[in-house]
């Protein structure tokens, strides 16, 4: 079990609650208080238990997003408590998680921590779309790099890697998805396959497979304000489908009501359909925040279906 | 619950099981046929059902590795049955995992699948040493090579990453450890920072850190059949400890004897430990090729403890 007064730095990956490490749901049952990133799917914060504290430190609608300082403050002033603190983060915190600036304020607090690694975007854009990062012979190494910078700092981009041969996946690129273009159209000539995946691993995740010359007007309608990965390379294998968009029940999105324990197997269940799932279930004993986030997550959602079970 | 007829390709990340997906354990408990890599830790394999059918597709003592070939065989075979066939590898399927051979092969057989992400090792490296991999400001993107090349095929060395400022994580690769480093030494005068981490995330986890004039007489000693990682760049924290070196008891190794249940939880505790712990129990029916699994680990291993639950 974990020990009291530690906090734990965990990745959840990237929606797909399936993928979330077997610590990082031990940590999320167990903790006391949880400090939760914007983009972590809501189902994985509801396996929390009833009267933790859930702490939002991502942008919120009508909010500015909290910044790096205050959320170093915060991990700070609860990790000075006798609790078990969990920060949860999207993803994996090794790979623009920014990991290093809560790790070095928590060393500079001698407040003990440890690290739960969680499936980064990238690989499961590709686990998903029925392909590999690298390849034996056509895709020699991968490279993450990401569309956001420091300050908003335009720096160069690096695309030697994909020269080489290799894979590019880019974090939060969209924005910067046509400087990437006009970039590699001056270095080479070769019209490199590139896919642009939103929403990587949920219901509402969505694929659109071009190569640099036409991947811009086929992505017009895409949300912006979603989070995408883009993927580019000889692995983008534009003729196979992605085995998680053919699921059965792959999109629906559906809300189930009931006990707690009840309603929880059957939206791991549904999960397994391709179906995003979110549960509502009424406690004597729930924290205010808990209860304030279901709420929150049922009025800003539209569902296909409420089951009872 | 998965669907009969299905193949699962199954990543259970570097070591520490508590690092395998919730799905990846679903899967595991549910497989008819597993078909396991040699560098999966054989505590997982344990959460198998006790009826399913273990096949070790990786090298093992006195054998010469099966090939690639081989194994596609034996995927589309048991492929064709009414089973729940789990393909179990170590690391992420989609790094270095050679899963788009399968996923070939299992697409011209008509044959379903999934693909299921694990943690790769580089992330586990890095983040159970206590950093990232990458950092805003120092370590603007990652990029993953490999030491192991097409029928031994010696490729030039990219290291354009590196000299971008990027971080380099070499997966297998201290056989070409000492080509690296003059390549390296050739291309540019800064002395990165460089960590070779072997047995990532397991009890035997051993980390050497240093610079690239300094780290090939430190690892002198470093066992050569071990899976290594290289992390080379300025993310290498040479000041910072390893939090999971730390852990009270890290290192230990414990053989559990007891009936399945309560011994598989004494086990899961150990591990957040730090202890390399393995299970030893009696079944009334369990598969031939799961009980000896079990007795080669129990020869093979020198366990500190046996704990009777």
């Amino acid at each position: 079990m974990p020990v009291m007064n530690k906090v734990y730095l965990v990745g959840v990956g990237p929606g797909d609650p399936r993928l979330i490490t077997r610590r990082a749901e031990q940590l999320i049952k167990t903790a006391d208080v949880i400090l939760y990133d914007r983009l972590v799917n809501p189902f994985i914060i509801q396996l929390s238990h009833p009267n933790a504290d859930l702490i939002n430190v991502g942008k919120t609608p009508y909010h500015k997003q909290i910044k790096q300082d205050e959320i170093n403050k915060l991990i700070v002033q609860y990790g000075k408590t006798n609790k078990v603190i969990v920060r949860l983060k999207g993803g994996d915190p090794a790979i623009f998680g920014r990991v290093d600036e809560e790790i070095e304020v928590l060393e500079n607090h001698d407040i003990s921590y440890e690290i739960v690694p969680g499936i980064t975007t990238a690989s499961a854009a590709a686990s998903y779309q029925s392909h590999g990062l690298t390849r034996r012979g056509t895709a020699n190494q991968i490279t993450f790099v990401t569309g956001h910078f420091q300050k908003d700092k335009e720096e160069p981009l690096k695309i030697q890697s994909l020269l080489d041969g290799g894979t590019i996946a880019v974090y939060m690129g969209l924005k910067r998805l046509p400087h990437l273009i006009s970039e590699i159209k001056s270095q080479t000539d070769q019209t490199y396959e590139i896919a642009v995946i939103s929403n990587v691993s949920l219901a509402s995740q969505q694929t659109y497979k071009g190569n640099i010359l036409t991947i811009e007007s086929m992505i017009r309608e895409i949300d912006k304000q979603s989070p995408a990965l883009i993927l580019i390379g000889e692995i983008v294998n534009s003729d196979r489908a992605s085995w998680f968009e053919k699921l059965p029940r792959f999109g629906e999105k559906i809300l189930v009501k009931g006990h707690y324990q009840e309603a929880l197997e059957k939206a791991w269940s549904l999960y397994d359909q391709g179906i995003w799932s979110f549960i509502s279930t009424e406690y004597e004993e729930q924290s205010n925040s808990r209860l304030q986030f279901e709420q929150s997550i049922i009025e800003h959602t539209i569902f296909d279906e409420v089951v009872e079970v």
